[in-house]
């Protein structure tokens, strides 16, 4: 008898397809996580190979966890893909608590018959972002449903982070006076997934935002932790959509300035072709801030000195207002009521 | 103006169903959160309505964090449905690190067009699973995905757990000479999940044996906490599978006895009509432990006296082979080599 080996051959990343074995729990499904995921997500945590990863939180902290299911169609858009943004929704879901990102659970749900080497690409990218955002992706799990039953592949994490003593960053915490701040151009995401998918042609090519902002929450939390009131990553639904979850949560009104929010001229132009409204397209890089108004200024200086808030801005203030109304100061002067996104108006973006 | 009203009418949970509004992040989206998820899983956290969950942890504890995807199909079958199956599965994986589950967070993936009344049934029977095991769903997200491009619901559940000082589990504990204990009977779950979906008739209904385990765990390290090495519930893929990887890890083969593994009369007649071998068939409800032998009895007498360990066998030991082999001595007093699934056996079983 000679020793076994584990997999007699090599996946196949190049032509390889999933089959419905890389689900079973079998050989299969060993080799796939072993040569695909451990591969590029290589630490100490995913090598233990058991059922969770056991780790280390610093003492005195109290921790938050976040999770974001991603759908986006389609897996690959121009600035990112399915991969990054799994990794950036949830690193920012958990910043947006005012927390430090920890670690990272992934979870596949994959349809057969999806490329072998479009995986590798997107578990490459979520591999580098993770890697970018200083967080490791400690355990996982993939599962497989047959042809026409999902959509590529579809990715949940899951993130932990800890919260630094005296932080008390929540969407209820809002108060009249305090200052709204959003930390740059808004509508990109949207809009570079939307042309992707519709194979629309602009002049130029709108990117994703896509990006980690917990090292800007960081920069803003330093400049005045009790200053920093509310945080909130406009993804779905938009800013409109985000400030009115504020607004409702915290049991205010908003009045925001329209000639103050960035949007970028290529995006506006693509929104005006496609009858969209930016406030209500996704962002998966930006953020918007409530921040007591005499910590504002610092709060904003901060942000500018950052890379992913050098387009930072006030954008309003938040009003007392017992029907939690926001409502925006038009370029024209006058005044509109700003609602949530009733409708659908970008569905699978994230 | 008369205070506006957050959604015109509620949802209407016995007809209707989800389109790609309830995805979309707006206000259907915030209102199938309100009426279905919150007030389902309803506690301090989840009412925090925040991106994240902040919690506080135990002092002096390790963390464990362990997530699975659950594409069960049928959603619904005998003993149990896709909703406390993804409660359990994942209490089980933080369990089988030796710890004790905290937190849940559960994402969705669901399929446009799917009844609503289903989705409340699910996530009804998730909350009841939870609040059994003393777990709280913390955080959470909704996604939706056009008719055809998902298949009914996927749930995503991530489990968070502290780990008591002094327990050291974990698949590469196994030391020759140990002691293989299983929990009950095997092959419940897949032969409930098989029948429902082939619509097989048995004399007898088969029902999922899905349950939380970790009361069983934290019995059995009441016993002997350094006596117990590796815990596994054995799963996709069964207990043939399981042991295999803990032979993987820990270096070590394993010597089982057939006439040992408790297998239901009901079970091995089914598995013998569909040609399937029950050491391959996935359990929801049951944990394989390896246990230092001065400690076995111990232990074993400890899984008796739980509820979810009545039926607790001795089914084998570990062997020194470098080769890392689970080999079985037959019930005829023969000995064979039981190998990793190799390919497909039941797909979609959790």
């Amino acid at each position: 008898m000679t020793v076994k080996k584990d997999y007699l051959r090599p996946l196949d990343l190049r032509q390889g397809r999933i089959d419905m074995n890389h689900g079973a729990g079998g050989r299969a499904a060993a080799q796939l996580i072993d040569e695909l995921f451990v591969a590029a997500f290589d630490n100490p945590w995913l090598r233990q190979g058991n059922d969770g990863a056991v780790f280390d939180v610093p003492a005195g902290h109290r921790l938050v966890m976040a999770t974001d299911g991603h759908v986006v169609s389609p897996l690959f858009f121009p600035g990112g893909d399915v991969g990054c943004l799994s990794v950036h929704g949830t690193v920012n879901d958990v910043a947006m608590c005012g927390a430090q990102p920890l670690h990272l659970a992934a979870g596949f749900i994959i349809e057969e018959g999806f490329a072998l080497a479009d995986l590798k690409r997107i578990v490459d990218s979520m591999a580098a972002a993770a890697r970018e955002a200083g967080v490791a992706i400690v355990t996982g799990d993939t599962k497989v449903v047959e042809k026409g039953k999902g959509d590529g592949v579809f990715i949940s994490t899951t993130g932990i982070g800890a919260v630094p003593p005296g932080v008390a960053v929540g969407g209820a915490n809002a108060r009249p006076g305090d200052v709204v701040l959003l930390s740059g151009s808004i509508g990109e995401h949207g809009i570079a997934v939307l042309s992707q998918r519709e194979s629309l042609q602009f002049e130029t090519t709108i990117a994703s935002d896509t990006a980690a902002l917990h090292g800007l929450v960081a920069a803003m939390l330093a400049a005045s932790t009790p200053g920093v009131r509310v945080l909130r990553d406009p993804t779905r639904g938009g800013l409109a959509t985000t400030l009115n979850e504020v607004a409702r949560q915290s049991g205010v009104g908003m009045l925001l300035d329209e000639a103050a929010i960035p949007v970028l001229p290529q995006v506006e132009a693509a929104c005006e072709l496609l009858g969209l409204d930016p406030l209500y397209v996704a962002n998966e890089g930006k953020l918007v801030a409530v921040c007591a108004p005499d910590t504002a200024e610092a709060v904003l200086a901060a942000m500018r000195a950052h890379p992913r808030g050098r387009g930072a801005v006030r954008i309003g203030t938040v009003t007392d207002d017992p029907q939690r109304f926001v409502q925006m100061q038009t370029r024209f002067g006058g005044r509109r009521v700003v609602d949530w996104l009733s409708g659908e108006q970008l569905p699978r973006i994230c």
